[in-house]
C-alpha cells in the first residue's frame, strides 16, 4: 500500500508539474505576440525607442520570464538534473516566479497610464471622460487579481503538504537542517486526496518538519 | 529557567511589536507630509482633479493603510482584544501589509511614468534625457527595493519561530487544527538568540507544529 500512494503521489505530482509547464509554455506564446504587437506597432513603424519606465521594466520581465521558463524546463521538467541543483534553484525558481507575476502587474499599471496620458487629449483625462474612468477601472482590476493571487499563494493551507517519499526534489539534509531553513523541500500536492490520506501526510510533516517556500504551487 | 526564558520571550516579542509598530507611525506621518505636498502643490493650487490611476492607487494604498495601523494598534497593540479575535485577523494583517507595500511600489511608478511624460516634453523623453535617464533608473530601483524586501519576507530563515507560550496570540485549536492551517499561529521572535535555544525552538515547534503566515516580520 505504501509503494502504491508514493506511485500514485509521484505521477500526480509529475502531472501538476507538466501542467505548470504547459500553462507557462502557453504563456510565454501570448508574450510573444503582445511582443511582436509592441514592436510593428509602436517601436518600429512609428519609430518610437523604448524610452519610458514601462518598456524598460517590461524588458527585463520578458528576458527574466524567458530564463526562468527555460531555466525551469532544463532542470526541473527534464530528468538530469542532479537533485541537490534542484533543491539549491527551486527557492530562487519560486521567487522568480511570483516577482515575475508582481513585474507583470507594474508593467500593465504603467502601460495603462501611459497610454491614457497618450491617448486622451481631447477630451482631457483630468474632465473624467468615460474612456479613462473604464481604463482606471480596469487598471484598479488589474490590481485586485494581483492582490488575490497574492492572497492565494501566501496561504499555508492551500500549500501542497511536503511528500516525504518524493523524488522530484529532497533537501539532503535531516529534520534538524530543514528545520532551520537552509535548504527548502519541494512540496508534494493535496489534491484529489481524501481527509484521511491528509491527516497521514500532517503525522508524516511533524516527522520531516521542513520549512517549505512561500506560494510553492505547482499551476502558478 | 523555563519561567525566566519566556519572561525574557514576550519582553523581547513585545519590544518588537512596539518598534513595528513605532516604524509604522512614523511612516504615517511621512504620509500625512506628502499627501498634503500632493494637495497644495497638484489638486489645491493647480485645480486638478484627482483623476489618474496612479492618483486612484494611492487613494486607495492610504485609506488601507490608515485602517490597517488603527486596527493594529487597537486590536495588537491595546491588549484588551480577545485572542480568538488576534488569530482571525492576525493573518489578514500580515496580508494587509504586504500587499500595501506592493501598492505603494505600484503607485511609485505610476507617479514616475507621469511625471516623466508631464515634465518632459522639451526636451523629448522618447530622445533619451539625463533626467529621463535618470528618473526612469530611480524607477528601477524602486522596484528592485520591492523584490528585496519580498525576498526577505518570503524566507523561512529569517521568519521568527513561534512562541508556544506567548500571549501575544495563541491558536485555540491543537496541533491538528494548526497543522491543517485553520488558525494560523502568532511567531515570536528569535533575535538575539544562540543556536541551542533555536534548537530547543526547533524541537518546541515539532511538538507544536502551526503554519504560520509569509512574513510575518515585526519591523515589517
Amino acid at each position: 500500500i505504501v509503494v502504491t500512494k508514493t506511485a500514485m503521489d509521484l505521477e500526480s505530482s509529475k502531472f501538476l508539474m507538466n501542467i505548470h509547464a504547459g500553462y507557462n509554455a502557453i504563456a510565454a506564446i501570448l508574450q510573444l505576440i503582445a511582443l511582436v504587437a509592441v514592436f510593428e506597432n509602436t517601436t518600429c513603424l512609428n519609430n518610437i525607442p523604448m524610452y519610458s519606465l514601462h518598456s524598460w521594466v517590461g524588458l527585463i520581465h520578458v528576458i527574466w520570464y524567458c530564463f526562468t521558463l527555460l531555466s525551469g524546463f532544463f532542470i526541473f521538467l527534464l530528468p538530469w538534473a542532479r537533485l541537490s541543483l534542484r533543491a539549491f534553484l527551486m527557492p530562487i525558481h519560486v521567487y522568480s516566479g511570483l516577482v515575475i507575476f508582481g513585474t507583470v502587474i507594474a508593467t500593465a499599471l504603467m502601460g495603462v497610464t501611459e497610454k491614457l496620458i497618450f491617448s486622451l487629449r481631447n477630451p482631457a483625462y483630468s474632465t473624467f471622460p468615460p474612456e479613462g474612468v473604464f481604463v482606471n477601472t480596469l487598471g484598479l482590476l488589474i490590481l485586485v487579481f494581483g492582490a488575490l493571487i497574492f492572497w492565494i499563494v501566501t496561504r499555508p493551507q492551500w500549500k501542497r503538504p511536503k511528500e516525504p517519499n518524493s523524488t522530484i526534489l529532497q533537501p539532503d539534509g535531516g529534520t534538524e537542517q530543514g528545520a532551520r531553513g537552509s535548504m527548502p523541500a519541494y512540496s508534494g500536492n493535496n489534491m484529489d486526496k481524501s481527509d484521511s490520506e491528509l491527516n497521514n501526510e500532517v503525522a508524516a510533516r511533524k516527522r520531516n518538519l521542513a520549512l517549505d517556500e512561500a506560494g510553492q504551487r505547482s499551476t502558478m
